[in-house]
């Protein structure tokens, strides 16, 4: 299994605490010289994005802004401090807060207690986008989601450790029956031990449970994740570090739709342009793009919908502006293929076929070709 | 354990197959004697239902409506016997279907093919409110929810089987580390083991996590379930099995608003009044109110927000026509408190006194006094 899920957490800890002791330290020794401390961000504007196909993420440009200690800011400045020192505290007492929880938390901070929790969430961005620098996430700080992960089930074994005790717990995700394993909101002290030969990031509940629950993973050896829609951070986060540390390559189950293939399908693997200070915690590079494909569409002759308009907008928009689809000629040439056709699949219509065409068929022959797969 | 999963599954599939066959004899014995078959559905309307104090749930009232064969009807007929027939197939097969499965299914039904997904989803609620007149659920038809279920974590242990070995799965939700055990769309077929003393839900995944994480449910003994928000139909389905089977109550955690009492914790306790013919499956009449109660708002001084006009429109449409709220004095009483006050406030609000404070002071002061729970 590598590291063990102490050994990792105390690791990234350290790095964690170091970054914010340095960043404070830098301001204390500008105070006591008596000048005004300030604090760096990284601009947060598609004009400070780039799309590096080589590192395969949306990634953040050089541009910085500086926020200097002024009357205008020092209730901002302050707010930003007692951010940063909940944090080392969170790091220190092996805790960690949400949104909320830091929200409430300021209502002890006197003259620094947040309004409303906009404030809070504006701060804790602004945190988040200064430590991206030290390569130091927001869940390293603590500060984790309040939303769902996604479900995983197959040829893993996940090594957590039990917050109070440090002890390691190894959790079998063969062994959830139909059910499965629900990622927590901090992934990062996470560490693993597979066979599998691939990851495989479905789209819809309902395809998750069938191909769960005939154990297609088996048969295929790997590792089944079910993204629900759009999939959160803390399951972008669980693939990509699974996938990094145990080099398996990641293909992506969707609805052949311009929201599969743009929002979740490019959120997945090469993050979004107005989060790009994030990307490079979140994105999955690995991951290429099963299906269902719009040449599937015909091959398979799925059932369709018409497009609406908000797909056709959507497909437009993605062929026009978004580094991503422009950099990649198969995916260029795939949506103008999908807009031609003006229709959409979802990835249920293979049902047509029968309800387990999908596992006896339609995979198997996609898994004989991965080079095939879009990028 | 009692029962294993697998004699639990065969049960139940017995009940649903002979529910079927009766339903398809009785229309081909009247097509034998040349009259025109006709199908009994329940009235889904609100002056079909009522609550009943005594079984806990919003219920179903005696009205029927009749469909009977004619050339209008011929399609729908048609394609209610269809469904019940791939409901048959599906049992006797072991496996599954979500309601996109069967539209997609339907593409081979010829003249009985569904245009629309909107169609087969009216055919599907049909048949629901026909059968649940048996006391057979959509679930055990095999037609499941294409949503998430919740996740579970604490002292339980549930028995699920694999699906084409027929083997017993043992699931200790004891051991997911940081993790938990998430709910599978089809639960009908779990059995569960169980020493803890009540089951505690949870409205956010951050206050699960953080109950989670410091192992709460080892110190209160108890087993925890992340709703997140309104729970879906697995998610009820589960905990009212859960708690049926292990003589379990039911406390609910939630935020101080009408949406949390009116939306979430009523739901879960007595379904809702526009499906009232599946809340005999669905409902959890074992629950309580733990909290937060406008009183809590009081009494622990927590940080609130104004009453939205959504919300004052919620708690007053309560008071005047929810037969849940006018039959409980403790819940008028608890409402129109809120109502002067004028204010919510958030389940992670208590985190003013220190993150853990939930943990080591709210929840067991609480304990101490279930009979003081909101009925």
């Amino acid at each position: 299994m590598g590291k063990s899920p102490k050994t990792e957490r105390d690791r990234k800890d350290k790095v964690t605490v170091k970054a914010i002791t340095e960043v404070a330290r830098k301001i204390s020794g500008r105070i006591d010289k008596l000048s005004k401390p300030d604090i760096v961000f990284p601009v947060r504007s598609l004009g400070n994005v780039k799309y590096s196909p080589k590192k395969g993420y949306f990634e953040i440009g050089k541009d910085k802004s500086i926020r200097t200690l002024t009357v205008n800011t020092a209730k901002t400045f302050a707010q930003s401090l007692k951010m940063m020192s909940l944090s080392k505290e969170l790091v220190e007492t092996s805790d960690f807060a949400t949104k909320r929880d830091a929200y409430y938390q300021s209502k002890n901070w006197g003259e620094a207690m947040f309004r409303e929790q906009t404030e809070s969430d504006t701060v804790m961005d602004d945190i988040e986008a200064m430590f991206s620098i030290h390569g130091v996430s927001r869940e390293q700080l603590r500060y984790i989601p309040d939303e769902h992960g996604g479900a995983v089930a197959g040829e893993l074994v996940v090594f957590d450790t039990d917050l109070e005790s440090g002890k390691t717990e190894r959790i079998d995700c063969t062994r959830f029956g139909s059910g499965a394993y629900s990622i927590p909101s901090l992934v990062e002290h996470l560490t693993f031990e597979t066979k599998a030969k691939f990851v495989l990031c479905i789209e819809t509940g309902g395809m998750f449970q069938r191909l769960q629950s005939h154990k297609f993973w088996k048969k295929a050896r790997c590792i089944l994740i079910s993204m629900a829609g759009v999939p959160t951070r803390a399951t972008r986060r669980f693939v990509r570090r699974l996938s990094d540390q145990c080099k398996l390559p990641v293909y992506a189950f969707v609805d052949c739709d311009p929201y599969g293939i743009s929002n979740i399908y490019r959120t997945l693997k090469v993050g979004s342009g107005n989060a790009a200070h994030i990307n490079q915690f979140f994105c999955v590079p690995q991951a290429s793009f099963l299906g269902v494909t719009p040449q599937d569409i015909v091959d398979y002759k799925l059932p369709t919908h018409p497009l609406k308009d908000v797909d056709i907008k959507r497909a437009r928009d993605a062929l026009k502006n978004d580094p991503f689809f422009k950099h990649h000629k198969p995916w260029s040439t795939a949506l103008t293929q999908l807009l031609k056709m003006g229709v959409r699949a979802e990835q249920q219509a293979l049902a047509r076929w029968g309800l387990n065409y999908v596992i006896d068929e339609y995979l198997p022959a996609k898994l004989k070709n991965v080079k095939k797969f879009l990028p």
